[in-house]
This record gives structure tokens, sequence and C-alpha cells, in this order.
């Protein structure tokens, strides 16, 4: 992780699984991020969360509902306000939803309501967070793109790759698909669109992982994920990457 | 058009464009279908569409909302009525909407809402139109897929590849694109889940018409569009082509 150094972060759906797996990850850098926005939508009884957050006053748990505009653009006000002048560096949308469905039995409500958190969550995000984002760039040295810099970390999954069809025996899981395939497609959006802010953005597969397993299977891959991260720069952004650094196939 | 006989097919949004384009394409063949169902949200008032449909009896106007499930199922039913014993050999899903926007003005609703009918909308009608494309491909002979034994075509467009962002600087469109991106996933899946019962499905970009131009500049693509249908088998389900025949990247 040599090459990541963040003064800010914020990770979305930070309370337990692969988010929770960041923060932490986050915190054991030889140089931690100065401020840790762990993004919860409901931080009461998030008793691992709280209990690190007691420990080490780098992380601060912003209430977040990332379906929700209001709750969104709340959170990036508070952001604001701790950061004073300063910008944000790193965006890690982690937050998700996955309902177990076969195509047969998929229903419109499903399917909206995991496109909104999936989607359209990460992109009311970015909108949001973008002043800011901005103003990270803007006060950084060198004129490249990076993850130390600006960035925007959409967590996809390979579930997403079109091209692959990756699992379909086991899970068909369509509403999923279809909204990963979909933010791979905000992804390169938003790749396009904020390049010239000095933005870099990914979609990144987090690798399969129990997540109610905890710990040590998650590790490896958080820290995988974190040095992929750590070695982009102009050339990956708009990728479509899995925890090694693979370009999976749209 | 030689290899395409389909006795029955079933379009929506076919009262203007691309829809309606493909309705009078259907009726210049050589031997028309049998049924033409030509699925319109508001059939009041579409003087074209009923102008034709006088004419030519096998056009049969069916009231059909693609983002409302009670509407899709009631079309179903009236379709099959009308089918009698016989299934139904092609569905194409063509309605679909587009608004205009950048990036930083896109919203909420305007992203579920465009999801709603681009994606959800095609998913749905596969699923309520299944049981009838199932006995079109009991009905038909031989061993392959085909066309004209039983497909979905859903009308995507090349604003949908990832891989190539075609037209960034001339349009943003993400609401359009996440939409469409998500259609060609949700082509992959129908193709998936849908192979065993002798269904063809593939995603299809019907080149760029102004559709508001009319049918001098639409003649030849609907045409295209047609001519590529007519030559799709096995080795095609789940592909996403133009309207002439070449594959696109997703
Ligand atoms: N686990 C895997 O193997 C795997 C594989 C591929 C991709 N991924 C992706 O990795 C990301 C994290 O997955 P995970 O395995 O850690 O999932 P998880 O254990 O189920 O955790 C999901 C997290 O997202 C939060 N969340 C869900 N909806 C939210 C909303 N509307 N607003 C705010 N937060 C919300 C949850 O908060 P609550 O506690 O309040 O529900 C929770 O913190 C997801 O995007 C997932 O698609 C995971
Ligand atoms: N034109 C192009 O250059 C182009 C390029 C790429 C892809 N496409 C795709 O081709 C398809 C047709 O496009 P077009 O140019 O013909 O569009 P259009 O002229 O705007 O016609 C759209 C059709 O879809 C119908 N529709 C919209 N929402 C609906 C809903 N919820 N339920 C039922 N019907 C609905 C409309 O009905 P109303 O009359 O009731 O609104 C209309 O019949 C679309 O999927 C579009 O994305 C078009």
């Amino acid at each position: 992780m040599a090459g990541l150094h963040v003064r800010s972060v914020l990770v979305t759906g930070a309370n337990r699984g692969i988010g929770l797996g960041f923060v932490q990850h986050f915190l054991r850098m030889p140089n931690p991020p100065q401020w840790i926005f762990a993004g919860c939508r409901d931080p009461k009884g998030q008793r691992e969360l709280q209990n690190l957050a007691s420990k080490h006053p780098n992380i601060i748990i912003i209430p977040l509902e990332v379906s929700d505009p209001a709750s969104i653009k709340a959170a990036a006000a508070k952001v604001g306000e701790h950061l004073g002048g300063s910008g944000l560096n790193l965006l890690i949308n982690n937050a998700g939803i996955l309902k177990a469905k076969s195509l047969d039995n998929e229903v419109l409500q499903d399917m909206t309501e995991t496109y909104t958190t999936n989607t359209v969550g990460p992109m009311l995000m970015g909108q949001a967070f973008l002043p800011l984002l901005k103003k990270a760039a803007q006060g950084s040295p060198g004129s490249g793109l990076s993850c130390s810099k600006a960035a925007i970390v959409n967590i996809s999954s390979i579930g997403g790759s079109i091209a692959s069809a990756f699992g379909w025996e086991l899970m068909q899981v369509t509403s999923y698909r279809c909204s990963k395939a979909a933010l791979n497609m905000l992804s390169k959006c938003q790749s396009l669109a904020y390049k010239e802010h000095g933005i870099l953005c990914v979609a990144l597969h987090p690798g399969w992982v129990q997540t109610d397993m905890g710990i040590p299977c998650l590790a490896p891959l958080v820290q995988g994920m974190l040095k992929v991260l750590s070695s982009l720069s102009e050339k990956d952004t708009g990728a479509y990457l899995d925890w090694e650094g693979n370009v999976i196939p749209w």
C-alpha cells in the first residue's frame, strides 16, 4: 500500500461486510487517513463500528442512506464541515443489496429497489461529493489521476459482467446483475465526465467473500483491492477490475 | 427476408417511430404474419396505427403500458385469446424512453423511470409472454433456435455499449445508457434462462433514426433489422448486434 496516501476517505455501507473491512484496513495503514468517514444507514446498534470509532478519533460515523437523495445531501454537508476547507480524496461506493431470485421470480419492485441502491445511489453520491472531490484534486500536486488525489471507486461485481455471465448456473439474480452492469456503465460515464476535474473513476469486483464469516477470509481481498487502488493512474480511469487488478470484460 | 416466417409477432411501442416501422414492414412481407399485435399504451388518437389496422385485419392493437405489470398481464391474456391454441413467435421489446440530461442533472426519478420502461418492462414482458413463446417453440419443427420459431428481440442502443461510450461528447444521457447496458445484461440473462425452452434472445441496436422524420430514413434500418433477425440461429442467442448484423462490444 506504499502508493496509497489519502488524507480523507468515505466508505458507504461501512457498518459490516466489505465496507467495515475497508475501514479496518485503512486504520492499519502505515499512514492512516486523517478522516475515515464511515457511512451507515442506521448508526444505532452498530457495535463493531462504534467500538472502532471510540478508539480511533479519525473514524467519523456518518448517517447515510444511499437510496435517499436528502440523506446523501445531508451527509455531504456533514463531511464538508468536518473537512473544513480541504477536499475528499476517495469515495468508495460499497453499499449494495442482492435479492436472490431466479429470472422467473423477479418482480418490478425488487428490480427498482436493487437498481436504486446499487446504481442510482453511487450516481447521486458522485454528484453530491463532486465539489469535495474536485477540491481534493485541485489541492493535490501533479497533473495525473490517482486514488491518492481524487477518486470514485464503485464496488461492482463480476456478476455484472455481461460477457462472462459468471456463475449463472448457481445464481441467476437478474436484478443484481442488471444493476451491476448499469453500475459499470455509470463508472464509465463518471470517468468521462469527471476526468477534466482530475477525478479517477473505476468499477471494482471485490472477489467472493462470505461476509458473514468475517475478517479471516475478507482480509486478503480488501488488502488486494487497496493494493490495486494504490497502483491506478490516468490510464486506468473508466476500467473494470478485480481485486487482483485483472481487467474484467464488460 | 426470405428466412423470416413468423405466424405471430408482438411489437411494443408500435404507435410511432421504429415500432410503427416494424408493423409496416411486417405487412409488406411476401408472407405477412397472420397476427401482428401492435402494443400501444394509449390506443386512442393513434391515427396512423388505427388507419393501418382498419385496412389490415391481421393487425390487432393491444393496450400495453410496459411499466405496469397489470397492463402486461392483461395484454398477454388478450394475445393468448386471439392466438387460440397457438403460440407467439416473436416478441419485439421496442418501447423505450430517453430523457436528455447531462450527468450533473440526472435525478433519482428519471433514473428509475427510464430503467422501469427500458429494462424492467422487457423483463416483465418476457415473463408474461413466456408461455406463448414456449408454445410457439414447441409447435415449430427442428431443434435449433430462430426468430421464425420463438424469439425475444430487445431493442437496445449503441448508447448502452460500455466499451464504446458512443457519442458521449454529444449526449451524456446517463439514465438512458445505464438502462440500455442493463437491458443488454437482461438479454444475456434471458438467453441463458430461455434457451432450454427453444427461445432465441438478442439485443439489437436499430441505428440512429430521426424518428420524427418518418419513413424515408427509417425504412432501410427496419429492413436491415428484419434481415438480421431472419439470419439468426442458435449461435447468436445472447448477442448484441446492430441493424447490419455487426457485433457491438458490451
Ligand atoms: N460479498 C461478496 O462476495 C461480494 C461479491 C461481489 C460484489 N460484492 C459487492 O460488495 C459490496 C459490499 O458487499 P458485502 O458483501 O459487504 O455486503 P453486506 O455484508 O450485505 O453489506 C452491505 C452493506 O451495504 C449497506 N447498505 C445496503 N443498502 C444500503 C442503503 N440503501 N444505504 C446505505 N447502506 C446500505 C448495508 O447496510 P445495513 O447493515 O444497514 O443493511 C451494509 O453495510 C456490495 O456492493 C456487493 O454487491 C460483494
Ligand atoms: N431513434 C433512434 O435513433 C434510436 C437509436 C437507438 C435506439 N433506439 C431505441 O429504439 C426504440 C424505439 O425508439 P424510437 O426512436 O422509435 O422512439 P420514439 O419515436 O420516441 O417511440 C417510442 C415508443 O415507445 C413507446 N413507449 C414509451 N414508453 C412506454 C411505456 N411505458 N409503455 C408502452 N410504450 C411506451 C412510445 O409510446 P407513446 O407514443 O405512448 O409515448 C412510442 O411508441 C427505443 O427502445 C429506443 O431506445 C432508437
